[in-house]
């Protein structure tokens, strides 16, 4: 039995390289198959519960879809609207229900930490979809997936990550994977955006070159990839603060053929601005390929707890 | 054929003991083969439209996983908004629409009577979900197979209602049930929220022994399994009266273990403050054991009323 | 592989009459092995993007029954609120999303053009549930695969389309189909909402015999089958003008077996009070039959364009 059997996927730092390892090759294996026209089963008679407590489109689709390519089947929701959770019924609750009736349990919810909460009750395993501004780490392996298939390796690269550091659940989960990686990061954000002091000291100790900086152009220029986030004007409190940096951080194809014309392009989408459309046929662009990486990873991680890769 | 083929399951009452005593025993045999991972296909190319007007998790998600076990498959909606409804579609109109793209419908609805005017316009089984304070049949007989599997067999056992239950459809759909049995029940429950008058009549008639009471500690010690059910605050007129009852009807591990230590609890869920989070690792505390039954329960009649069981 | 083949269906005007009619067979073709209870399995492995920016019922479920009687599968929405449109996420960007999950995409969205938009930008091919007061291309189909099986044949008869021709997608759409076909048209609307000037026109160079009144006795006296549409009060400038027209055009039975007792119904549906229920149960009411053989329209364009017919 593979090494993430019966296991829950919670944050990033939960992986040792070795496994962070297979599930790139087994997401591999799933895209070629994928890409021949090959239907699987592996997880035929399976059931995923797909609960979303806040809105998602992009994970939750990707989710299902995941499950559905492996043969598999799907209950759920999108929004806590609808659910016994207006009716006051606790996470907990929700979880042990959800726990009766499905043999996987993907979730998104709004607290941090919900997530832990969610498996530490639930017999089945349970995927993080991200948890408040906590964790993401599903998304955070399909990046890298991304990055090894846009760069050819991942060892060796710089990227520069961008945008709000401090409370965006991706960056938080991208950190402690690429920690296991000979990679550079240059981290590029206003200062009230950085990324916590505690993460910083973790990827210096882990012997990741990390550079702190303001400057996009500059990043651009020395950066292989560069992986964008957007800015929430909410994280605020001073709105003309918030003015002032937004317009730093919006990539567009000028810039991009400025700097660093074959720079591949992430974002973990939705985006709003911070990346104008005339960058999308660039060939670095990489985010709606990432988008579909996101399946053959959720595909990889569903069969691998399942048993079923 | 089955006796259920092609029938509606729309109250307790409906049911003959021979017809529960069958649904039981393909409910059982759902379970063994599920949990031997036996992938069924008796729904194969079968569609279940599952229509729920009002907010539920638990039933929905219970009824879906049913045809999804069963190898069917499963189109519907989880509340009236994004639905024609809010053009000013009629029940029966959405009915007969749902009519002609499935094989079997499943609906929750608000109003008392919903699921009955439903089965009138349809030609494809409908099984009620819950009709305002009028039934929940599916609910009631998965409560039944809960407490067979709970304590050995249901004859000659007492069972404590507790709640509200005038309003409670789980109960109302309870007792129609459990008058085909040699059972006795001790109905619990402050005065404003007795079970009515006809239905405690009709237990009598039946040769169940009711007794009611206001007091639930004397009700467990004399029970082998206690139902609580939720009281709903906007079910009062004087809040006062409210906060002078819902203290009483509190479940938790002290009161268990002072009264009744080995006592079968259910719950049809979701629970707000009913039962203390403290009671769930009781080895009595079946609850939700009682939501995965549901599934069996679900598969069964599901199977039945299609003929394929 | 057949004509549609990878395409799009964006509209009425789009197809010939050779496509049309290949549509009706291939229709005709699943409706047979449905009601045989042939277990398709022609889109095993194919995945159904249903996105759905606004409310539906009929045409999203119809589409999603399609999909998973031809051993498909589903992901989507059903509306806006619970997807990351709410984040700011263009049409185009959730579109391009989807497209990377999908093998094919069906969407209903407000804005006229917008299913033009999604397929300027999407590799799959995009169906078109309705856009706006755009168009509505496969209820035309189904509309006329309706009228096919009430009418035995199309040719020769005279249709009369009733309510509100100027903003109804649904009667855009059919107009471009009859164009193809040796029919007559009795086109019934108050004036302020007549048919568009070039659409008239267009029908008269094809050849289509077109009259307009807004006298809805006379029309049914004249017709083989009338399609009603709702007239929606938010179309008038002037309250009291709605009052004056909306009761001319209240389909009756008493109305019906007065000018026309075997004429065939049709509605697109929902209906609120344009045909009343005591027409429900005359042999020539189609609207729910037509409404399944939606299903059977759509299982054949989605087969078609997936070149799995």
């Amino acid at each position: 039995m593979n090494e993430l059997f019966d296991r829950d996927i919670l944050s990033g730092e939960q992986f040792t390289l070795d496994e962070i390892q297979t599930v790139m090759g087994v997401a591999h294996d799933m895209r070629r198959r994928v890409a021949h026209g090959t239907h699987l089963d592996n997880c035929h008679g399976k059931v995923l519960a797909s609960l979303f407590f806040e809105p998602s489109t992009r994970t939750r689709l990707s989710f299902e879809t995941a499950m559905l390519r492996l043969g598999g089947q799907v209950i759920g929701f999108s929004s806590a609207e609808s659910t016994s959770v207006s009716k006051g019924e606790t996470l907990s609750d929700t979880i042990q229900m959800a726990d009766q009736f499905a043999n996987v349990i993907a979730m998104r919810h709004p607290r941090v930490g919900s997530a832990h909460e969610a498996a530490a009750v639930a017999v089945r395993p349970v995927i993080n979809g991200g948890d408040g501004i906590g964790q993401h780490p599903t998304q955070a392996l399909l990046d890298l997936f991304t990055l090894q298939q846009e760069l050819g390796d991942f060892d060796g690269r710089t990227i520069a990550l961008v945008g709000d550091l401090r409370h965006g659940r991706t960056v938080h989960s991208a950190v402690e994977i690429y920690k296991h990686f000979n990679c550079r990061l240059i981290l590029v954000s206003p200062e009230q955006l950085m990324l916590q002091r505690p993460m910083v000291e973790s990827l210096h100790k882990s012997g990741v070159a990390v550079t702190e900086t303001t400057d996009l152009e500059s990043a651009l220029s020395a950066s292989d990839a560069v992986y964008m986030t957007r800015i929430q004007k909410e994280r605020f409190a001073d709105p003309s603060e918030y003015e002032k940096v937004k317009g730093c951080y919006v990539l567009n194809r000028e810039l991009i053929m400025r700097t660093n014309s074959r720079i591949v392009v992430l974002h973990p989408l939705p985006r709003v601005d911070e990346i104008s459309t005339d960058v999308d046929d660039l060939p670095g662009a990489a985010y709606f390929r990432q988008a579909q990486n996101g399946v053959y990873v959720r595909m990889a991680l569903i069969a691998m707890v399942l048993g079923k890769a």
